[in-house]
């Protein structure tokens, strides 16, 4: 056992029990993912968290390239009158939008610098692009031959948020939004799907996090939408956390836009539209869905690095055995695939004894301790960040190599399970009233966070309903899970007849 | 020869030679790069003009990576009192940055949506990042083993610029900015001119542009700067366009921000820093270093695409035999790798007669036709944008496939030899004041645009000459060359001695 290592102690405090938001905060903090800026509302994302990002992108750039669909990219500035387009929409994102009124600063009477060349027409900040993608759109398209149109745009979007918490809501983040136009309703609707399929294989195949899809109802959909979808994850507090939704916009934004085109038949048509998002609120999903009192743990798939190897030196005298040993590993290490990418090697050659716990509470994947003895023996003293912290082993040096994909593969499984047998374990069907109060209503009102989960219960379908739910528990309906099986039951809350149970939670 | 290489009228119109301006323009729309956006000085990139950014984006992370730089991301948003920390700089962006004054859109008197919720500080969009990042620098460091610091950030940045010309000079525009901080003058000086090498090998070996390096005069520096070091690319209208430029900052902005480290000897000192950056811009000199009559011309390394088949269908039973050998060759073409990244392929499988043209228009390396002929004779019929339209050869499949890596090669070679050819058949060396007023005097009044070129030319150091000049001419210093060699002369304006010629020319 290593000095390191000794400590009974956890690295986060407070722990996850103790104070789940808080714990969060500081998982954020000590991993050096971001932190807040001065800027109100808005983050700065730090190289460790950074990477998690571009990792994310990379992936679904592949996923929507071998779908036809191709980046490009829209300017950050809506004119006022683009938003207002449509009715719904700009109702859903002028109360929280920053407006650019002035396009230079000049010297006021006071000798300080104030806003000066009032703009003709105000332009907001993008919060989101379908008004200003739509006029393009517009333009390009006029016969059906133009159809599908099929773009992607990496960018940040600001939406002005009141109460804002680090990568799960601030004020700017960064995003991507699809937009694709098509000659038919059916084909904008299987597009729809399909990206939101790409959601689903994203976060259970990378972010190692189950999740649950389905369609949001009208009281939870995007403004302007006719329908959306959504994948819904469960975080270790049991909250709900959407992580990712698709939006057929059939013909609104069409119209709004005038997005028209001949048809076969030579008729003119309205497009039908769709759009689909995910942001850096992912990288909180992975932080709740993974994380532990020690730390954030990363899925390897998309982890920032995955493996740091620790050279320990005692002596000075051992020191150009163990750099050189330490350095023609990382060479050999690099030289390997993981999946899409190359096996990323970090060294960390610093003089301190924290280095271990350092690397735990970024939630690297493997730590490769190498020692003067670990050398002598040609062997290297290994630690998985899904196991314990004294759980290490040494492992052969050439036997280390050829394993290490297996298991990060491993890893990557140990995750996904775990936070599927958590999901399964407070996930519960409810038939009865008492029972859904009595679920998602503190046991200890010392931990108010931690308590509910997923509850499959019936809902007629009725607004009304819906929002009892809301005010007496802030639970919502997450989402009308896809399903082939109809299954008779009765509203939770009015006792009507109703076919299809759906998905209540707290939700981030 | 195949029908739609025929005609003998160039693609373009107005060619280079009779409207330089106009031709740009025009080759931006029909190559389908980009467009203007109805936001005032905005751009849209489209699909092929962002994949162009995006590969640049891939050699330059790597090539940063190389040096240890990492990538992060600050806010959009920088608070008016963060950028008024340096004088300097503050007076260089006053006078053209958007100003965010409210955070969302209320209904007014006249029922129209007007700003509200004002801000108790207006929020500048950024148009650059020095400020707000040197912010969370002073946060981060605090003893000589936090340093050096090597971050990068790729994002869209907005200048309010009165006169816009796409990619060239635009409202928004997508960069990257490379902040540092060093212990230590030299160090902060080794790694501005480390920067700056790197722009040039961007430059040169993959954009196929020769480069002159150098420094700026102070007139020419960047704001609150203390050295600018660029490279600057000759266009084909013999003006020149920056490239690339790096910064020495001193302790100008870390005194500003309050950058401070604990040396090793225990005393409290400020920081250097650097930053470094280079922009969409870059498209807009592909265009003008190797555009031609009939369009875009890409070198092969940055290209959007590397190549596209064209499978020729005349009777409806060749259909099906075409089409499959087609898709054949682009998944073998689709194993291969050119250098960094795998061979692109296009298949254009329209029904219209005008393919060919599109594609030169677009300036893809390399054209494959793919008739029922060709493929009777196993082979293909290539043409290549860097030669003559009608110079296109029959060529066995298994030979193209085996040579497309040495022809692609060969295709970036010749681009770079005939911009260099060009550079040099107009870059002269000047030592009178009549010849240097004559240089840069068109000769034809109906094409002001296509005269002068690169005059090397002395200059004694003093801004009087250099804005006399400028004054004049509108011919500027771009930049003093690194040169190991003093050559004496006198100043072109005043006489005076000096030691080392600078490159004057008009520029973007």
């Amino acid at each position: 056992m290593r000095k390191d290592m000794k400590a009974e102690k956890t690295a986060i405090t407070p722990t996850r029990h103790e104070d789940y938001p808080e714990w969060y905060q500081q998982v954020v903090k000590v991993s050096d993912l971001a932190e807040n800026s001065p800027v109100r509302g808005c983050m700065v994302i730090k190289p460790w968290g950074y990477a998690l990002w571009e990792n994310i992108r990379n992936v679904l750039d592949d996923m929507f390239r071998e779908t036809g669909v191709k980046n490009a990219y829209f300017p950050l500035f809506i004119p006022k009158r683009f938003l207002e387009k449509e009715a719904e929409h700009v109702e859903g994102f002028a109360k929280e939008c920053a407006v650019v009124t002035h396009h230079r600063l000049e010297e006021g009477e006071d000798g300080s610098l104030v806003p000066a060349g009032p703009l003709e027409e105000p332009l907001v900040v993008r919060p989101t692009s379908e008004t200003i993608i739509g006029e393009s759109f517009s333009r390009w398209v006029t016969s059906y031959r133009d159809l599908p149109l099929l773009i992607n745009q990496w960018c940040n979007v600001v939406r002005w948020e009141m109460r804002t918490r680090i990568f799960l809501r601030t004020t700017e983040f960064l995003w991507q939004e699809g937009h694709t136009a098509h000659a038919g309703r059916e084909e904008a609707m299987e597009r729809t799907r399909q990206m939101l399929d790409i959601y689903a294989r994203l976060a259970q195949d990378y972010l190692a996090i189950p999740v649950v899809s389905g369609e949001k109802t009208a009281a939870e959909r995007f403004p302007g939408a006719v329908n959306t979808y959504c994948v819904e994850a469960m975080m270790q507090d049991r909250k709900a956390l959407q992580a990712g939704t698709s939006h057929f916009l059939g013909q609104n934004f069409a119209r709004a836009s005038e997005i028209k085109y001949q048809s076969a038949r030579e008729k003119e048509e309205y497009a039908w539209t769709t759009s689909w998002g995910v942001s850096t609120r992912l990288i909180g999903a992975i932080i709740m869905a993974h994380g532990d009192d020690n730390g954030l743990v990363l899925p390897p798939m998309i982890a920032s690095s995955h493996v740091v190897l620790m050279p320990i030196v005692k002596k000075a005298k051992d020191r150009n055995l163990v750099m050189d040993y330490t350095h023609a590993l990382a060479l050999e290490l690099r030289e390997l695939r993981y999946h899409q990418r190359k096996i990323s090697v970090e060294i960390d050659d610093r003089e301190t004894g924290a280095k271990g716990w350092d690397w735990i509470k970024k939630g690297i994947p493997l730590r490769v301790e190498i020692g003067p003895r670990d050398i002598a023996q040609d062997s290297v003293f290994v630690g998985r960040r899904d196991r314990g912290l004294r759980d290490k082993e040494s492992i052969r040096r050439d036997e280390f190599v050829k394993t290490i994909v297996p298991v990060l593969d491993d890893i990557q499984k140990n995750l996904f399970d775990r936070a599927l047998r958590f999901r399964n374990e407070n996930t519960v069907n409810i038939d009865s009233k008492d029972d859904f109060y009595a679920f998602f209503t503190p046991e200890n009102p010392a931990t108010p966070e931690i308590h509910g989960g997923f509850a499959l219960a019936h809902w007629c379908g009725d607004q009304g309903c819906e929002e009892r739910i809301k005010e007496d528990l802030s639970v919502t309906i997450r989402c009308i899970p896809f399903s082939d099986n109809t299954e008779p039951g009765t509203c939770i809350v009015c006792g009507a007849n109703s076919s299809i149970p759906v998905v209540f939670a707290k939700a981030y």
